[in-house]
């Protein structure tokens, strides 16, 4: 028996299931691992100190049990903790936001305009993460918060019309807002250029990206209502372009092996509450949750 | 200058603003002092023990500033914690829950049936703490969680058509899970007596208790609500149920004093995000806010 590469994967709660379930799609030759410090969620509204701490435990949680690189599956740990942690951590690192920066450039290479509309947590806008990590691959990132979208997933409303009508209010707001800085922008250039004022093309996105682990469960219902507000893009979600990512980098791990794929799953609250929530953000049945501690 | 009465009032989040609120417009004699444990919320995933580790470090930190009764302004620690601090803690506490049964009690005193439906957070249903409360004052209590709402009021949607329904969804699922509760319990009280069955009476609650801290900031839109899917009850909120209690408790602050009434606010995380979203539940401005630490 060969021995397979096993991939560990972190978040604070469940969202990076949907990393997982990416990642066990593109990677099929790997074994997983998969940790929630579900007893500390959300990380959103803690200190850059406190999210690096536990991500660094849970990290070598990882590492200690045989994992040969850990999947950052939490943009709140991705933004905050993984700049640290890359030169602290005994094993490699991969975030989705960088991975969903990237594809979002590799996307619109040749673009007439770079532009992408991120959506994500209040916590994620609020970090300016993906604006960040746009601009070092010359894409233009404009961040609206959708606060709403996390929870109505974990209603398990992720087809039903009271999330359809609150995410065409954030995306209308979303591109009112982009046009309103855009407009602000073009106002000084045009006031700075003495030219007389002309009307305005309406602004969008050449690109919307989905820059929250719940979001992948919404997609469907995200990109008809991304249709019904302006010109159709494309849709680049951070779990899957995370995936892309590590089968970049593991391109070994793309061909099935001969073993089926074990699954580990490890929270450090309720297995029983991981387990209902976990399949449903996994798609598929979750036979066993461990329990573990990461107090540090 | 003679000394006033200061009351201490806690609560994880923000949530217990809606308390002090009510405890403000019933005690204009006494001065307050509200303690947010916002770094560390929100508590309802949290453990028994851990919920009254924090709880038992916010009431003392709260003492040791001259408060001489403290509300527990929280639905999660009333229900986990409050049972042991009773025991060990210096200082007099008075739980929510515990306010929100005996109110609901005292309203249902005469009628003919005394069920009450009790709206909260998954959480709160989950510990089943109103039931046992209002079980002790002879009220069967019906509970549904209501995860959305929460969420909601936090946005700021709390006379929102989607708010709405969401409330409607949500009571409507309530009233179908009673039905069939009752109907069971009826089926097998027919199966026992050999009578011949019988068209049954359409059941609803005959009183609503609002068992959520974030809810008073529904109460008119859940009001209208509660009369678009039923017939019209009385609507009992748990903030304003405690508020009175203390009333009863220290009938001599119910007269405002020569002093303007004092307020200080402590939170553990972010005093800006506290003043910002704190304001929004509180209805009026807040000057400063101190940030402190409970570690224990």
């Amino acid at each position: 028996m060969s021995k397979r590469t096993k991939i560990g994967v972190f978040d604070s709660g469940f969202g990076g299931l949907t990393v997982l379930r990416a990642l066990t799609a593109a990677l099929p030759g790997a074994d997983f691992m998969y940790l929630g410090d579900t007893a500390r969620l959300p990380y959103g509204s803690k200190s850059a100190a406190t999210v690096t701490k536990y991500t660094g435990a849970a990290v070598e949680a990882l590492r200690a049990r045989g994992a040969e690189l850990v999947v950052i599956a939490c943009n709140t740990a991705s933004a905050l903790a993984l700049p640290s942690l890359e030169e602290t951590a005994r094993v490699p690192l991969v975030g989705v936001i960088e991975a969903g920066a990237a594809e979002a450039a590799r996307v619109l290479a040749g673009a007439p305009h770079r532009t992408a509309l991120v959506l994500a947590t209040e916590a994620t806008v609020l970090s300016h993460a993906y604006r960040a990590a746009c601009a070092a691959h010359g894409v233009q990132a404009f961040e609206h918060a959708c606060p709403l979208l996390v929870p109505m997933v974990e209603e398990g409303w992720t087809d039903h019309g009271i999330t359809a009508q609150t995410a065409y209010i954030y995306l209308r707001d979303a591109l009112d807002a982009m046009r309103e800085e855009r407009g602000a922008i073009s106002d000084e250039l045009l006031a700075r250029s003495g030219l007389p004022a002309t009307d305005e093309e309406p602004v969008q996105p050449a690109l919307v990206l989905l820059g929250c682990t719940h979001y992948p469960l919404l997609r469907p219902l995200l990109e008809r209502t991304i249709a019904s507000v302006m010109e159709a893009v494309p849709v680049v979600d951070s779990s899957t372009a995370t995936a892309e990512h590590v089968r970049g980098l593991l391109p070994e791990l793309a061909q099935a092996g001969d073993d089926t794929p074990a699954m580990e799953f490890m929270a450090t609250d309720s297995p029983a509450k991981f387990k209902h929530l976990g399949e449903r953000f996994l798609q598929r049945s979750i036979a066993e949750v461990d329990l573990v501690s990461l107090e540090v």
